[in-house]
């Protein structure tokens, strides 16, 4: 009896959700911002070939990892990183207390309003603002200021949050995956702990996802309470040869599709393009200079040269954001 | 008329899910092999509490972040750490390509059997047996070794793979968690890659979810074929205060749950139960001669001395091996 029960309803259902979709085997498109055309249909083609089960290149869930770069793959890169005008931002707003930075470089080009300045000490001159903005409190303490700052600091150029200049195709290409059973991972140069307060919000990726760059912490008792502080040593530089290190570190196992934008992912794109079976790599070519910007080769920010070559001869997909893309921003949508 | 079919077809299996289960509300055991008792009912009253919705103390799925040591607490470790077995089945697998181990401590004991003579050397000694054992070679190649070990290695007292030395109630227990919505990882003084080739198959926790102690690692193209090779130098070390620090590094949130046996536990469990709302710490004291190992604030191995006295403080749960658990080990079930 209970079998029959179940078995009318289960036709029931099946009845009622044909009867909703005329067309039958059509499905909407989990990809609206994206052009049709071979981009486009290199990333379905993918994703139906390792989830068709049967297929040879069928891969199970647990193994279907994928990992993106942030800056530049995600979410915007320019004028510069923004993790930058974070630390820029936090400087002004540390200086009071800080009086000595007046007479000492980079902090006193930066007050004065010379950016540029600040940077001709190189990578000197960023490790010390960094360290001065981003370690001596405890975690909890830094991930409130990250929230404060991303929920209020606008881009000089668009105007808007930082958190609306994320590109809505690939968060759709996030959610994509997700539904096809992927796990997506954050694999990002930037640091760890300033993505990890929002990327749950704006990507769906939940802190335990996200690698990046770190700086040393250590666990100590404050008045009897447990604090974890952050100390103004680097830890971990999660870029170039660094990512496949950090996906090795983190994840322990190689991803089948990686994502990125920059010479900085080439070495994550090798790593996962050589293991056995159907692997995906992708980079997002910045072409368009109206809706977003066009930088390749020469810029300083987000350099593509040599990832770009080798994307060429060995077939990795290359979006031309220009042409690919129907929506660049998430606030386009709006 | 659709919504009338798809109504009763709602109250059909309604109806046909209760027609199955006379006593309504009763539900199947989760943890068969915990006697029951305070201990067991402690840990049911936490979870109850954490997942029931409406309740003051219910915390969304996404943060249900439940942490595991591994020696100990998930598996055995006496007479010593089975890592720690691994590494001497290495020395031996590989003392005949280095010949010049005869003459040198603390391999020249280990290889007339002289393990206690091998660790008169302390720290030091123990880590020039790991990285001759752990480093030099790929990361997959790592892999095949370990995954052949535990393939094939018996321990000394139970002559049972080591994989079959884990406990059963921890097993339901970490299956209980998981069907209640939460992430279950493993936090581990143990190393990562060590345990990462079986953790899935064995405990349900996939790679991703492991944190461990780790030496450095690097990409590197060896032909042109990308590579990462294990290093001879530590990266870091995941016990005593290394534990928060680790969860913070790997996981990025704290955990609600945390489940240790021993001194090198102490930390996560402090980090753990000082997060704000409903929190639970538990200890594994191993209190069975007969079935397992009797040990506490003595033994070389576990030591548990400073945090059986703050679990008793703080009214943290503390499993009495000996009467909370009907089964030890998973062997004991077939």
């Amino acid at each position: 009896m209970k079998v029959k029960l179940v078995l009318l309803c289960v036709l029931t259902l099946v009845f009622a959700s044909t009867y909703n979709d005329p067309a039958g085997a059509q499905t909407t498109d989990a990809l609206p911002s994206w052009n049709g055309g071979k981009t486009k249909q290199s990333i379905v083609s993918f994703v139906e070939k390792v989830t068709t089960t049967g297929s040879p290149d069928f891969v199970p869930p647990a193994e279907r990892i994928a990992t993106f770069d942030n800056d530049g793959t995600l979410w915007a890169e320019q004028p510069m990183y923004f993790q930058l005008f974070f630390a820029l931002d936090r400087v002004k707003a540390l200086a009071p207390k800080r009086p000595e930075w007046k007479g000492k470089e980079p902090f006193a080009s930066l007050l004065k309003g010379d950016v540029k300045g600040a940077f001709a000490g190189g990578d000197k001159a960023i490790l010390e603002i960094v360290m001065a903005t981003h370690a001596g409190m405890t975690t909890e303490a830094f991930e409130k200021i990250v929230k404060d700052w991303v929920a209020s600091a606008k881009h000089p150029k668009s105007g808007r949050l930082y958190t609306e200049m994320v590109y809505q195709p690939m968060i759709e290409l996030l959610a994509y995956l997700r539904s096809q059973g992927f796990k997506t991972f954050i694999v990002s140069g930037g640091g760890v702990e300033f993505m990890r307060p929002w990327t749950e919000r704006v990507y769906g990726i939940p802190p335990e996802q996200v690698v990046g760059s770190s700086i040393k912490t250590k666990f100590e008792l404050r008045d009897g309470k447990p604090a974890i502080v952050r100390l103004p040593e680097l830890n971990f530089i999660d870029d170039k040869a660094g990512k496949p290190v950090g996906i090795n570190q983190y994840i322990g196992r190689r991803p089948i599709a990686a994502f990125g934008n920059s010479d900085g992912d080439l070495q994550m794109l090798q790593w996962t393009t050589a293991g056995a079976g159907a692997r995906f790599a992708l980079i997002v070519h910045h072409t368009d200079a109206e809706r977003e910007w066009a930088y390749d080769r020469k810029s300083s920010v987000g350099r593509l040269d040599k990832a770009l070559d080798e994307a060429k001869a060995k077939g990795w997909t290359v979006v031309d954001m220009k042409n690919d893309w129907k929506t660049v921003f998430t606030f386009e949508k709006k």
